[in-house]
């Protein structure tokens, strides 16, 4: 429905929720209401849920059930990889100069509280910058700046393990985990998968299980949760799980993930990367537009924060990156190509003027 | 609704969701689909639902909303707090034999990834248990296997730090914490407080806010997302929020806090401890209850899994206590005496059959 009254370039953000995730959610709170949350009932339906969504998410990404943990949040996965690594001062964290707060908060604070030595290098120098004291690179799938794509292949060809921030990428353009041979990836719910906010996947590759610690555990974590002081945990990556996920949540994300899935992911990375690209290319008449092959479309405005009001004041919703000239369109297979020619339109004349 | 259906005691697993808060729910999925959640419109939406849930729960715990977090569980709050402290091999955390995973696995994630030492003694004697090389106390409020209180005012006495699980106190019976003294207070929302699942509060005495690192940063700890590796954090306890809560959660847990509110909270209390003393009262002729006087009403069975059963094909939900032959019944504002004699009868039936 939001697409309707707006230009919704902001999925990078925050995605449009579709009306069967929207439906699903509210079926769930019915059955809250009606059924209780107490008995075995509502247990096997809770953990049904959570088998479906897991079966799910790791189809995305494609990787097994078994590594794939549901979080809150890409940050929740990230977190959960970074501390659970137990780096010491010895340790060093490559990553890139294009990295979201989401992902750098929890880098500063190893670096604070732990003495972890955080490297930043420009995106496209991260493999080769990559030394004897790197025990980890840590860097986005696609920069939430500019679109560009970290070059992972050439990363993950070395010995060094490898995390993933896929806020960007996951459900927008195709990724393929097992084939990128990551140790972690972690990416959101909420942005192009289009699910409620504060949902999100971990993937933990299945040697890594055991060498990670659990660094945020709970009840749901325990294989045993009789004898909680044996932190025995889960046999596999569920043990890494953020905590309880409601059904409202959980249901939401399997609905909107099915109706993405059932027009074919194929068709909408493609269609969503080719309105991209139009978009890129109409831009360029009136503004310098960054150079990119994914969803996210950034150019460089006389005053970004002024051009997204502006926009906004014609109902085209996008975003500008905060301590530079960016204006951020987030391009998805949801977007008419009418809405970007009212964007290219909007900005010439905001530029211009 | 389910209450009308069944006779629902367990609120100390997960409370009742009153109709208000569903439908609040339901509204706010609405919201997300008619609005969107990537502009100005819904970052002002969303975070005015924060600062009233934060205003609304301070309030419930009787502290300021400086000193208020909001999280998704008891347990997250419980590892803020805990992984916050920064603890070494040199301090001891001492703790009752009557707690819950949700505290026992956090305290084991220490011992073995940290060193500390965790100690566990009778509830009654954790004042007295405290020594020299305590560091924290952490420990139930009211113990979620017999309903016992710990003699919670008598540590807070002692100069020692000390850490509050309220799963089973907050909303059941008066919590002030600020007339507590305590440092740290942890509690659910979709336990006694009747909210959506994931939902939680943590309350940060003022004067610790700065000594807590931040545990599990991300971008909504930060005052100044756009220098993220400074780590600068929120002035105040929201910078221990758990992460972004999503509006169907929030909306939810402030509607039915405020229905409760609405009835008064001495009515809520006195109503709940009362039906609870009548269910001990009730059940004393036929099995051995365990002294209390809060809303949890444990029993000793003759096979604890099989009793549960079998309350719950005569549609009186109740739990067992693993590895005890505890079977326990939550009793709030909202049970009624006849489902009490109801229980009593059933109770009677299974234990003599």
């Amino acid at each position: 429905m939001v697409l309707e009254k707006t230009a919704y370039l902001n999925a990078g953000t925050d995605g449009p929720l579709p009306r069967t995730a929207s439906t699903a959610m509210q079926r769930a709170t019915t059955y809250d209401l009606k059924f209780g949350r107490g008995d075995e009932r509502y247990f096997n339906y809770i953990t049904d849920l959570w088998e479906k969504l897991r079966e799910t998410l790791a189809g995305v990404l494609g990787v097994g059930t078994k590594e794939t943990a549901l979080t809150r949040s890409t940050t929740d996965g990230i977190n959960a990889v970074l501390r659970g690594l137990q780096l010491s001062p010895s340790d060093e964290v490559l990553t890139s100069d294009e990295e979201h707060p989401g992902l750098l908060a929890p880098l500063a604070a190893l670096q604070k509280q732990r003495g972890v030595t955080v490297r930043q290098v420009p995106l496209e120098q991260i493999a080769s910058a990559v030394s004897s004291k790197t025990s980890l690179v840590a860097c986005s799938h696609v920069s939430w700046m500019t679109g560009r794509r970290a070059p992972l292949e050439d990363i993950a060809e070395l010995s060094v393990p490898l995390l993933v921030d896929g806020a960007q990428a996951l459900g927008a353009i195709e990724v393929d985990v097992a084939a990128l041979g990551c140790e972690f990836y972690a990416g959101p719910g909420h942005k192009w998968l289009c699910g409620p906010d504060s949902t999100g996947v971990l993937f933990v590759r299945s040697d890594w299980t055991d060498r990670l610690a659990l660094a945020w555990p709970h009840y749901g974590s325990l294989a045993e949760p009789k004898r909680p002081l044996d932190l025995e945990p889960k046999a596999d990556s569920a043990r890494f799980d953020s905590g309880f996920l409601p059904a409202v949540l959980a249901a939401g994300l399997l609905g909107s993930v099915g109706l993405l899935c059932s027009h074919g992911w194929s068709n909408i990375f493609e269609r969503g990367t080719k309105l991209a690209h139009q978009a890129r290319s109409m831009l360029s008449d009136s503004v310098r537009v960054e150079p990119a092959d994914t969803t996210l479309v950034s150019w460089h405005s006389r005053d970004a924060a002024l051009s997204v009001k502006a926009l906004a004041s014609e109902g085209i919703v996008v975003r500008d990156i905060p301590a530079s000239s960016l204006v951020r369109a987030s391009v998805g297979a949801w977007t008419s190509e009418v809405e970007l020619e009212q964007l290219a339109e909007a900005v010439a004349r905001f530029e211009s003027g």
